[in-house]
């Protein structure tokens, strides 16, 4: 019996024993996808400098080839979310036809309301009038490209705000913002989501308009249904239960997606689940809970549609392996808290038996997922290894053509 | 001309210069007013050592006694707030009766969710139902007593929590603090207030059930008009833009109130802006612009009815001197925020002049507000200096009787 | 085949596989233990409330009475450490035979610098003469129980600080600091160590005397080869690389020893690895580094005299079972460590493959060490489960008979 | 009598009252200097966007020529510091002379070590020896400029660090590094310094090889005595007391300088006291008290040669007139914590007297310094306000023709 076989044997052993139900867990790992984004295989950088990797795509059409190995190798990423203008294009309907050869959809799209000269005071919160309908108009035009591309999610995150006391009228500003945002919800298509984003600092360094889950939530709950919170693992002061906060927008049936990226500071983009795993696990954990609920909850309703997206900018390392390694990192968490014992968790929940609920999430993470991921994969007709196929396949050396000086923020 | 007089002289014309109504000025100082609470009379500490203090009050009728003295040397501080059960009495008129003969009146009821064995897990949001009936019960209790002793503000702070991962279900607990808080909203006499408070950490260690403003205001919305959102200086996480959630909140007609208090690191309840006490200005200068808003907008009938509270710990420093110092810091800080030349800073805001719209509200903090202080406190027939009136008044003698051993968390 | 032993034989394989020398591996988790606090079986909690439990003990004699149930159950802590005047005894050599009756020895003793009246305002910090004596005194009083004992490390961690800018000066402070340490070490035993401990705020909440490893390292540093530092993994500021002063402080041969425990917020004293388990895998990947050197180098000699110990505070949870959770966690944390491949690691360093570098770092993390650490304590005749065994053994039965109302801080 | 010189008249009643020497406090004022950046004229930004401005300096000439005009309207910038390669000229002596001719000399050389493709993986310690025998070679390429400029001080930032756990040896790139600054440090011209800054993160986002003031004092003080640490006000982790560290290395005698800037959450380079002003305030009453040590020691000796400048990275503001307001901020701080009035300090001090001794330095802080810096420019022959002087000037004007596009990071 290979090596993993007998590994695999002893995992499914360990987790009958403790009365894991393996074909759900399988079944869930399947059908969990992650979204890349299309700019993180793109140069990217610090404020300090951008090193230019050779073989990064040139345009988007390459970026979404790239999107397309980690799909194939990972059956994971189906979708790739595109950034406007960094993907911008003559013909969104080839554009997609292009992911669709390639096995793969259009995700969310993404407006970038940061990077034009005059956003330098804000966009969408701008005192100038002129320019806020420039943003709202960017985004109705975001609508408008992922009517044409077949994608019902559009990502909203704004890097507004104001570095310093005084600059600007934090009501006044917050009002433009309801504005652009009732303006933008009533060109949606129907079916489509508006996904808000918040963020506690930086580019602004003394306010953000959007500055936290509450922010956004009550603008979201203002505009309806279809608004919802985006939940970005790096976007929050140290010290931020962010797993409390999934399980409050559950709750209230309003967290609509994931931006996945780890930090050990502040926004810093890394892989996912690189530094402290154990928050992804948690995290995953109060999303099982959800969609473990019996009833026809909202909350378990909420869970069944959360789009979970990666964000993240390689600085130093190499694109398409640190997406790779992403992507099997979430997955991981997203198994292991698949582990956990729910009937041990609520029995040890009610009698009010720390140690013992303790243990019943601590288990799981404790357990190696790798067996079950590799076996799955087995199952999939997908490579045992996708990071070693990656490397083994000539990929990497293709790419290489390219050049250096590809597709940049 | 004595030399304050010429200060004042001085300081009157550099405003008059300045563009600023002095009378306007005045009249807002003279009415703001901030609640001492009992507590902050009797002996508190760290978990490491209460240090006791000799002189310090004990039982409710010698707490209200000190706080009638801080309001006879500022004049700025007619309502004391009680915690019960510290400061349960058989008799409330009497404590009531006791108060008003001190020129004081009863301010906001703070229930005690926290110190009761029963309460090791939780008290509203204890998985026992019984131990929540008793925490509601505790509250209604505490609604009855706010009106026997003609208080409008309950102030409810829960300790709730969990300190591990699993320890419970943040979802359920959350159901039943929902649930309390439609008890406890139901059983409040007309007009009356509920003040929600927030905090992330301490004593919980993993979740607080109310962790931050987004929750308590989303709990609070779902109540009604009567509920709002109670905000302590202290119950944030490091490099929280305070001044904005108040904003927002304000915008949002949902703040009730504040508990001032400062810290550099976590919840240190000290002396009020002794720590940053720009912030404290920041936080005004938002007030203050809501409150002058010329139409009757709800940002400004939130304003005018905030509810301003002091809520220390003090650990080493003498209780009276440090509750008088840090009214006089409060004060300081609400008439420095006045003083920002609104006119100017809407005009540099409006022309996104950054430098501009920052000096308007820089030179505000910068000017020195001593001189003012104490010619209004002339005009009310206040002692010119409330510290060293109180070291020359026979009141810190006198307690001295009262011994060691006084009343204590 | 037993379950476990064939869980034990697959990890055999994996680890064989990846090139991982198991009888080392082996080797080194027997030899490392963990001193447990006397002061970890009393009861404690925050500044809001102790829960009392039922069966703490009730003097020091019962304290090394717990702690010997947790070093006869994980084979891991033959030392306990005790804590003066919590365990004052009349004869310290009779406290010596008990423990050693039950298989223990006395760890570090810890002198307390922060209970008494007198130290309101420091104590080896004070700027009173007397107060800096006596509190050098009781520590030299701690010098000789540590003969008593047969203990040969001296903890000190100093509560020292202050509340507000002013308060005191700093480096006034700071010389008699030094002068305090100055007496001490010379009175130290030969053999004897000095570990110096940090923190950065509380009980003080402006500036702590010994607020940083810098600040214990320069003092440590000037009193000479004795005196080392001292890491408790919760004494620092959100953000900061422990793991990074852990190489550091092993590269300069002044790191002496540990406190373990964990925190989500600020020095919140939960059980170790509870939150964020990766951070003490790596603290225990850079210690592993150094007793991986192949040459007799500081580093080397440095970490192979490393005192390791808990140092928590039980709020909520029953004490002696979130001691052997705390020990389990720890030892897991130093097993998976050692699972590193470190000819891959340096490999993959060499060339800068940051992803492949950061794998080889990962993957050892990834691993489930329990099939190991069961066959190991097999090895050792102790019991497959400690927390099972205690539960199922009598001890927590028998102590219920100490009832309510033990040893607390 | 004008309304300054009325108020200048009062403050200095005020201040004789206090007991404040006013000769003193303008000699110290007069003496204090601070150093602006060469790159703080030119467009930077953060990782999102750098906003370019009008009239930004093209080349290194008018840069200096743009900090001439704020030493010209503030008296207090005499020296620009440079930075290398982004001020590298072909005639260093005619970048000299044209300082010199515009009343300026060339203060410290800052080497860039962070934007070289090369740097990827770190510079001094990067693992491979070619780049760190670049680096270093690059270092003292700078000392020789620093020779041919006149310059006495060597900054070094090293923005070393690593993104993963395991990507690199700790404790090997802490030898790299101290290789490096042994051969650095040897080739310094007599009379020069070197300036080691630390920072937690960023460009670095696992570990920055230089984290803390502990690791620059330690690396610092094995070199000798040229070498000292310089502290950036924004390089700290949330809620470090800056100021202690301040006196911890005056009293070591192992400080050197500052970068001046302030932020709210990480490195957020703004305009110096724009938020927090009281924490430079606190760190300059430390320096001011070592300033004033009555023997002659070395904490004074320290204080005698601080380095004081900025370092900013004006994002959205004017790059002159922030520069100007960064001065006169830090000036007026500088101002503010000479008014403490020591005797009272020291004494309140002496008597643990928490009160009086916060209220000395408080009501320092809470006086308006502005009569006095005017009269004091006054004095100088400066313009009474130097921002509207620069707007009134033509040298906005003048710089406009250099169009957009300037010098940038």
């Amino acid at each position: 019996m290979a090596n993993n076989d007998l590994a695999y044997t002893v995992f499914e052993r360990q987790q009958r024993d403790r009365g894991i139900d393996l074909d759900r867990v399988k079944e869930r790992i399947k059908g969990f996808t992650v979204e890349t984004p299309s700019w993180g295989y793109a140069d990217s950088g610090t404020r300090f400098k951008v090193f230019q990797q050779v073989g990064v795509p040139r345009d988007p059409f390459e970026k979404i080839e790239d999107a397309a190995q980690v799909h194939r190798l990972t059956g994971a990423c189906p979708n790739v979310a595109l950034h406007i203008p960094w993907d911008r294009v003559d013909d969104y309907d080839r554009l997609r036809r292009h992911a669709a050869e390639l096995g793969l959809g259009i995700g969310a799209i993404n407006p970038n309301l940061f990077q034009d000269a005059d956003y330098r005071f804000g966009s969408v919160c701008n005192s100038d009038p002129a320019i806020r309908r420039k943003a709202t108009g960017h985004i109705i035009e975001c609508i408008e490209i992922a009517r044409a591309v077949g994608s019902t999610d559009l990502n909203l995150w704004f890097a507004d705000g104001t570095n310093y006391p005084g600059q600007a009228s934090i009501r006044a500003r917050k009002g433009w913002l309801r504005e652009c945002l009732a303006d933008v919800y009533a060109a949606l298509n129907p079916g489509m989501r508006l996904l808000i984003e918040y963020k506690p600092f930086e580019p602004a360094f003394y306010h953000t308009d959007l500055a936290d889950w509450g922010m956004a939530y009550t603008l979201a709950t203002a505009l309806g249904d279809a608004a919802l919170v985006l939940v970005d693992s790096g976007h929050h002061a140290q010290g931020t239960n962010v797993e409390q906060i999934v399980a409050f927008l559950l709750d209230e049936g309003k967290l609509g997606g994931f931006h996945f990226n780890s930090r050990k500071y502040a926004d810093d983009d890394l892989i996912a689940a690189a530094i402290n795993p154990q928050e992804l696990f948690l995290i995953f954990a109060q999303i099982h809970d959800a969609l473990d609920e019996t009833t026809d909850s909202g909350a378990r309703r909420t869970a069944e549609r959360i789009a979970y997206m990666i964000d993240e900018s390689h600085n130093i390392e190499p694109k398409i392996p640190a997406m790779i390694r992403s992507v099997l990192n979430v997955q991981s968490q997203w198994a292991k808290a698949l582990l956990i014992n729910r009937d041990e968790l609520r029995e040890a929940q009610a009698t009010q038996d720390v140690l013992a609920a303790e243990a019943a999430v601590r288990e799981a993470f404790e357990c190696d997922v790798r067996p079950l991921l590799r076996a799955l994969r087995e199952e999939q007709g997908l490579p045992d290894d996708p990071m070693t196929a990656y490397h083994a396949s000539d990929y990497p050396e293709r790419i290489r053509a390219r050049g250096i000086g590809g597709a940049s923020w």
